[in-house]
């Protein structure tokens, strides 16, 4: 069998290894982390609501009314009334005919793609896309085809080269290690000239993005008919936990019917639904939110710019400063946590090889003093590892 | 694109379609679905704690010190002092080294089988393995290879035959649509012999069997030598929701060094970590739970009997009433419900063609009578079912 101690000192020689730092208390830019207050600039807490009090309240009041686990898969008899309007209101929220919860994103893209497409078919990912978005790929038996970050018209011309079988083209809406966006309109335009299903995976642009904040694809101007299954996921802007798959009422029918990480797993705890749907009432009564996160990333971007930092191409709360070496981007990461600040150093495989990069995320519960500090420190820290 | 209206059409013709009840209030014998109050007999709340006070309020307790959502990956900041006390808690209770989280039992498979093995490697697996287990091994993409259901010597036979590359045995603990258990004793030693990993996810038998809860390994004896990879769900047996991966050292620090669907995945609340920590601690104090429940499966068996109904050779709470034919199922699971009782009816792709069932299981939240009020339904329907 493996000699895993052997292959854990090889990852630790190669500056790969990943250490758990433990937190203590809600989510918010100040935390205790490994018993110290730090500022922190790692959460995907988009838009501050992990910890709203209306938030909390709804979670509370949730577990009064349903106790805490589901008990059962939903097809059983885990489907609780709470789900099921959180549904409706998902469905209402993303504008289209029905919307079905999965337990995390993960298992919705595992989900979808193989309820449409299996052997003899082809699924198309952009090369970047998220580990799940591969791992659906992959797990569904469909021929795996990648295309260039990005580029439609490399997408359009490998369509074109599948004559038979189904076709699913998976894509992230930001994709969450560079903070850039795909270009949805043009993707949706080779997959309908294509007869290809089109997904957008848009976990890090629901809540967000948009001016109500219904994500990458309102930021675009596309509805249900250029994108047909969108995908959506409930950790991030929305402060709870799970996942969403909203498209036309026979797409989620037939999800309900063959989607095995639907079908064959315990529904979430009813209460984080509730918390759910109280935090989709914030996005749209409190637009302040994002307004303020814009802000934000504005300043950061501005100030990192003057500094001489790498930036990468970003309009989104995640601003990745590019270092490149995976022992300097440590060592990065390292230096600012002497400072008390947190922004996590990301490495291959997340990314891939000589692009580690630190990656900032802002919150609308960060304030302008909060990016400013992080400057100043990035500032201070760049000065330290160039002399290094 | 495939056409999903007609393939929904095609289902509903074979008896095969799926129809969501919701449910209403918290996991109990007695509930209201669909808007009336029913006895179900449906739930995997096994011992009865998904709405026991002190789970529910060690949830409440959660929320208020922790917000609801966990804001990031356990990787990045998402890894709570709810989270790390739970991992050490369920390793002094499973008595391994270490444990680690995952969002849900589906996750936790497919992120060990796609670690340990790969390309050049190969994955054996039990029949009748549950869905999970199932895709976790076609992800890894491991040579995949099944064995007749429980049947070790057939095991030791096509381990054998594999000479290179890593092997990997995976078995449910308890079979969740048959509720027999798995020879685990017989299948550790053709994998110590072989020289393979064996894992065991034991789902519906955590919190249940053996005399402590420790589940189908305490059952049977078995300690981390024999079996160095254990899987457990948490809502099941314990009410709450997730699952962990329990082993040595060195095996949990791999996973979460490589494990997919722990890296990429945001930690699930801190809320229901500290339900699971409370939950654990009522399964130590209030064994009366699991011997009530060996109590109720007792009676129900013998009662079955007496009536002449084709029980499964199950020792466990999952105790399915094997009918056969699809549309036979759904019409005694329909019966039942005009009696005011749930029992849901299992059919393919779930089961093997042709051995649709009523997949009755039992809670030690159930009382005698509510046992008798099912065998008294279940007598009045066969009746019926027999007339038509």
């Amino acid at each position: 069998m493996k000699d895993l101690r052997a292959e854990l000192a090889a990852r630790r020689a190669a500056g790969l290894y990943r250490h758990r730092r433990t937190v203590d208390g809600p989510q918010a830019p100040r935390m205790v982390i490994d018993g110290r207050e730090v500022l922190s600039f790692c959460s995907n807490d988009y838009l501050g609501l992990a910890g709203h009090p209306v938030v909390v309240a709804a979670f509370r009041q949730g577990a009064d009314s349903y106790g805490v686990g589901s008990g059962a898969a939903h097809l059983v008899n885990g489907h609780s009334r709470a789900h099921h309007a959180l549904e409706a209101e998902l469905a209402a929220f993303t504008g289209r005919e029905r919307a079905l919860l999965f337990s995390t994103g993960y298992m919705a893209n595992l989900g979808v793609a193989a309820a449409l497409v299996g052997r003899g078919d082809a699924v198309f990912e952009d090369r970047l896309n998220h580990a799940s978005l591969l791992d659906a790929g992959l797990l569904s038996g469909a021929r795996f085809i990648r295309y260039p970050h990005n580029d439609a018209a490399a997408l359009a011309g490998k369509l074109s080269e599948r004559e038979t079988g189904e076709k699913l083209v998976l894509t992230d809406g930001v994709f969450s290690m560079d903070g850039d966006l795909a270009p949805v309109a043009d993707l949706a335009q080779a997959c309908r000239r294509h007869d290809a299903w089109f997904m957008v995976d848009d976990a890090h642009g629901l809540g967000v993005l948009g001016e109500h904040g219904r994500g990458t694809l309102e930021a675009a101007g596309l509805g249900p008919i250029d994108v047909p299954i969108l995908m959506g996921t409930l950790g991030k802007g929305l402060g709870t936990a799970g996942a969403f798959v909203a498209g036309a009422e026979d797409l989620i029918e037939y999800l309900i019917q063959t989607a095995r990480t639907y079908i064959y797993t315990t529904a979430q705890p009813p209460a984080v639904a509730e918390a759910t749907r109280a935090a989709l009432k914030l996005v749209d009564a409190e637009p302040w939110r994002r307004d303020k996160l814009q802000g934000l990333v504005t300043r950061f971007r501005t100030g990192a710019a003057q500094l001489g930092l790498t930036l990468m191409d970003s309009p989104t709360p995640i601003q990745p400063l590019l270092v490149g070496d995976n022992q300097t981007a440590l060592a990065m990461s390292e230096a600012l946590w002497d400072r008390g600040i947190l922004v996590t150093a990301i490495r291959p495989p997340t990314v891939p090889a000589g692009t580690a990069r630190l990656r900032v995320t802002l919150s609308a519960a960060h304030d302008e003093r909060d990016v400013d500090q992080l400057l100043t420190a990035l500032d201070s820290i760049s000065c330290d590892t160039n002399n290094v």
